[in-house]
């Protein structure tokens, strides 16, 4: 194998494709970052067998060209020594030849390197997907959904199946569902796809999505999902990135969300989330990190929270509204914290429904969103 | 106590003291921060007992009004817990007053804390220092000369005065020294003093001087440094930063510096950094980091290092001239490293005295700067 090509170019795919490489060494070779060289262009795979991520480089875009004289050939390079590496080599351009025995020599300007490789044989091979539902949807779309369910999921594997988001297309409705059994998130949005296309109930696992929020660029090209029945695959220009599904049924959240909704409060979302985050600081510490919200009789919104050892904290917010009963509730603050960043709306309305059953917050401005938040039992 | 304050300039002021709370709690007064109310200004205080940094804010300043309704009186306040309020309230100013039991209510817009204070009669006092030996320089050329030495001071306590960076004056000339007994740099400067000020073996720990560090601007305003047997102090405009000075005897390391140069090489700063941090990136895991350099018959300057389970690398760098003996030497690439980022000059002299004996880094253009490595003794 040998060939020249852009450091920029092999840098940026070094980048990309760097994500996925497996920080354990149970399987030494997965460290490493696979190198192909084909007639017409060199592709960098990685993989952590959770996640695996290919970049392709052509041999030109367009008017340039970024990678010259190849003899094609494959080999497997420890990934933290070569992109650092590639990283710091002085010129524009870096050769790199495999010779005997996998010994592989990167070159650049007056700089030679000689690193140990591994044989590119040894290399797993990526599972096999049957490209038959598509579905296509802007990177930004895409980008902004996993933002604004990811974080809800569980970070404890009691219940595997709460480590990731599931998702669901139907009629045209694609959804995210993320609970980690305190609070719930759903995002919805319509998507482009043919009437016959639709999934249910694919659980993609948050550290795979996180990954995937990273290389999605933030504009409005399309982005391709490849679904089978353990493994998704997202193509993004020329970079393929898959995860493997959660395995099981993820529990029908449907019924949990409350309708019989008893008070109903309407607010700036940047004063509450303020003033949320204030009332929280002195209770970080304490376990639940609980806040209490209640509807005074001159229509304030008050929380507050109480940490004998530290102090106690009281804020005040107008809300634009409140219609219903007195609402007197604790909940973590953390949760609401959180929902708050994700709302992405100036105002939320907040919807109670009593002091131990879940409250939902939406935005005022559409429906595609819903926060499920079940309250704490204090002893106040 | 009560006053009304600015936010930005309280903000600014705790940012400026927080820098020397004690982490550790066995005193816990010392995790607090001093807050006291004077008729024309506050003054906020923090200590670990090693540094300490007391601000003064003045009721007003030039056109501005800082400071509101005074009533003079101190708290200590539990700096973690009072600096993340300050920097969330909501409104520009902030109300401070201490009621009975020194639970101290602040208040700012809607929001209101009741944080439990400590009583500041318990706070240590900062130790007093007569103003008799006092030296004027601009701000900015002591944070160059501490950039430019604390980076070699040692960090084990096997020789605690070496955790530390000489001071030395005479003759208008100031100089600092540091060494971890591999490496020594020197830094000097004229600075304007009276002939009749001098000191020697002055040695400030070098953690303090990376604290002062970042409260010294980066222009050239003037700073005072005093300087007792046990105390150094610093004002910077309205702060004083205490330090305590090591006790002991620094060695004399003039001694050290070889005066029979066997070979000077002038080399491009930037090119010999580069290939230096390359050829060290395999051997970093090695112990001691060593690269080899040593001078080819035609002129070039080749470094190289080789760890037989990773790879090798050879760089070459073309010098602007080389006289003298051929050289052959290993040495740790950090404290090259260390060298030529310190040295703020766009070439660099080399001086070899023999494969084992110390070399001598100094800037082309001119003699403030020296730094000495000791080499590493190899079996090739």
């Amino acid at each position: 194998m040998e060939f020249t090509i852009q450091r920029d170019q092999l840098t940026n795919a070094i980048n990309t494709v760097s994500k996925a490489v497996s920080s354990r060494t149970t399987i030494p070779i997965l460290t490493g970052i696979k190198i192909v060289a084909h007639e017409d262009g060199v592709t960098l795979t990685a993989s952590d067998s959770d996640v695996s991520i290919e970049q392709y480089i052509p041999m030109e875009s367009g008017d340039h060209q970024w990678i010259e004289n190849i003899t094609p050939g494959s080999i497997v390079l420890p990934s933290r020594f070569f992109g650092e590496i590639v990283r710091k080599l002085p010129g524009e351009q870096v050769t790199i030849s495999v010779n005997d025995r996998f010994v592989t020599t990167i070159s650049s300007g007056r700089s030679e390197f000689n690193l140990n490789g591994m044989n590119a044989e040894d290399y797993p091979r990526l599972p096999q997907i049957e490209e038959d539902k598509v579905l296509s949807l802007p990177a930004d779309l895409l980008k902004t959904m996993i933002r604004q369910t990811v974080f809800a999921v569980a970070t404890t594997e009691t219940r595997p199946i709460l480590t990731g988001v599931m998702w669901n297309l139907s009629e045209g409705i694609l959804s995210f569902v993320a609970t980690d059994s305190h609070r719930l998130t759903t995002r919805k949005a319509t998507v482009e796809s043919t009437s016959e296309l639709s999934f249910d109930n694919i659980i993609i696992p948050g550290k795979s999505l996180i990954e995937l929020s990273k290389i999605l660029p933030d504009d409005d090209q399309l982005v391709d999902l490849v679904i089978t029945d353990n493994q998704i695959l997202v193509k993004v220009s020329y970079v393929l990135f898959y995860s493997r599904i959660l395995d099981g049924t993820y529990p029908d959240t449907s019924r949990i969300i409350p309708q019989n909704m008893k008070t109903e409060i309407i607010l700036s979302t940047k004063e509450f989330l303020g003033a949320i985050e204030r009332a929280s600081l002195l209770a970080r510490d304490g376990k639940n990190n609980v806040v209490r919200l209640f509807t005074r009789p001159d229509g304030v919104v008050e929380l507050s929270s109480n940490t004998p050892e530290v102090g106690k904290v009281t804020e005040e917010v107008v809300p634009s509204s409140v219609d219903g009963e007195d609402v007197k509730i604790s909940f973590n603050a953390k949760y609401m914290i959180d929902a708050l960043r994700a709302v992405d709306s100036g105002e939320i309305r907040v919807e109670f429904t009593g002091a131990m059953s879940p409250f939902i917050i939406r935005p005022t401005e559409h429906d595609w969103i819903l926060h499920l938040i079940l309250p704490v039992r204090t002893n106040q």
